[in-house]
């Protein structure tokens, strides 16, 4: 694995693996890897010749009271790790190298952005699309993975690839669950003993709702109440959101139909857990 | 030559010219093609494997008073102009394949537009931004060529691609001038026979200011105000402005020193023209 700190040198990397006509998956992330990076290196090592790992805690997507001094960093754990998956590319930029000056340009996302944790975290996705618009000429990815956790995300990263024209092929990876069915995070052992229990309800209403839908529920505030209902019923935490949009587009509708989200998130003591489901309605 | 008028079909012409290792050169345009183009068009040729001509009327960065439906158009007569320059491939989409729907993003320029011509034109640049981020996903170019002649224009795409780190090299190709010295431009027919005349004076104040900073003159307000003096004596046209700049960043200076841009406007009865010098001061 050759660990790469320059632009200039990934980019000359990138262009002589292309001139062969090589495949590249990439995986951008900000470090400190979970199960869920792991999921979507090891996706990306079976689809690619080559897969190349970023890791930029970067700070335009960080608000002015959120955590960008205190985001974990562990890069030596990191390197290991993705040595480990066998990564061929980890690149590792430091903010100086990404943002050496004021940038004269920056790329804005009107749409997809005032719901879900979005609507709470204003100029957070500009930060995101800037960053991956440099990364994606950077790493010049042919197929660039990230996990279905965010869906918010990943919808927003599919705007940007396709109103952009970007000459990437989007992978969307399904979330990685524990045992019980609970979405594997950093953050769950943050949950108290008996939240981490409880948590658990939060897929086993998506479940449900899946189910009431499969069996011809179409109205979508049926389907969010019932979710809500469950959730009050089984936990302690407080409910931030249930909501159900059109995906990737994150329009409300009046009737389900089509691709759509059903996205949870709920407060515990010490954190905040999400979770989502995307279906398919004929 | 080939004409291409879908952006899948262009990119994937484009992916199997990469894969071979061959290089781009790519002059984006708006068509009615003139001697400016051909020289771009020209220099591409020289420099690379394969050149690729767009034509593309871009309505995201007309005003809603400008001319964006009575923007001069012949395709007939680009395409024989391109085929005649040894042009490969013409990109020629329609709007609604360029902007299917409204765009979730869009790339905002944020600095080097409230200067010169940007001032009187907000959002054209950002339109400008926009449509070549796009074609350059589209196109992948090695080497993207503009006209030095729209000096700010090069500015703008300067930042883009360095802010951006597209793996793009931008060539700005000098102005082409008449014999005697008044830059080409298609605009220039509609001058005043008389005009025609005193228009040749845009360039003379430049020279003049050259060798004035030549000969050691630092102070940029001297220098405009010379220039203006020679334009008042010798032409009725009005001053729209006379800017001295850094170049690219377009910050004012107190001082000349390091690159620098000077840059002229003048209103004539019915055509109003620009030229410019950039030079490096030591």
């Amino acid at each position: 694995m050759k660990v790469i700190t320059t632009i200039k040198e990934m980019q000359e990397e990138v262009l002589k693996i292309k001139s062969q006509g090589k495949s590249i998956g990439f995986v951008p992330t900000m470090g400190f890897l979970h199960e869920g990076h792991l999921t979507l290196i090891q996706n990306a090592r079976k689809e690619n010749d080559i897969v190349a790992l970023s890791i930029f805690v970067n700070p335009l997507q960080f608000g002015p009271k959120e955590d960008f001094s205190t985001y974990p960093r562990d890069f030596e754990r990191d390197r290991t790790l993705a040595e480990a998956e066998q990564v061929d590319y980890l690149f590792y930029p430091s903010v100086e190298e990404m943002y050496p000056s004021e940038p004269s340009v920056k790329v804005v996302v009107r749409d997809r952005i005032d719901v879900l944790c979005g609507k709470s975290r204003p100029g957070h996705f500009d930060g995101v699309a800037t960053v991956l618009t440099k990364l994606f000429h950077i790493i010049m990815p042919t197929r660039a993975y990230f996990g279905k956790k965010d869906a918010q995300q990943v919808a927003v990263v599919e705007g940007l690839i396709s109103d952009f024209n970007f000459p990437i092929e989007l992978k969307a990876i399904d979330i990685v669950r524990e045992k019980d069915g609970l979405a594997k995070s950093s953050r769950n052992v943050n949950l108290l003993p008996e939240e981490r229990k409880q948590a658990t309800v939060l897929y086993k209403s998506l479940m449900a709702a899946k189910q009431a839908i499969e069996n011809g529920e179409r109205n979508p505030s049926v389907v969010s109440e019932m979710i809500k209902e469950m959730i009050h019923g089984e936990c302690t935490g407080e409910i931030d959101y249930v909501d159900i949009y059109s995906y990737p587009e994150l329009k409300p509708l009046e009737k389900l139909d089509g691709r759509i989200i059903i996205a949870i998130a709920v407060k515990f003591t010490k954190v905040r857990l999400i979770d989502n489901l995307i279906m398919d309605i004929n």
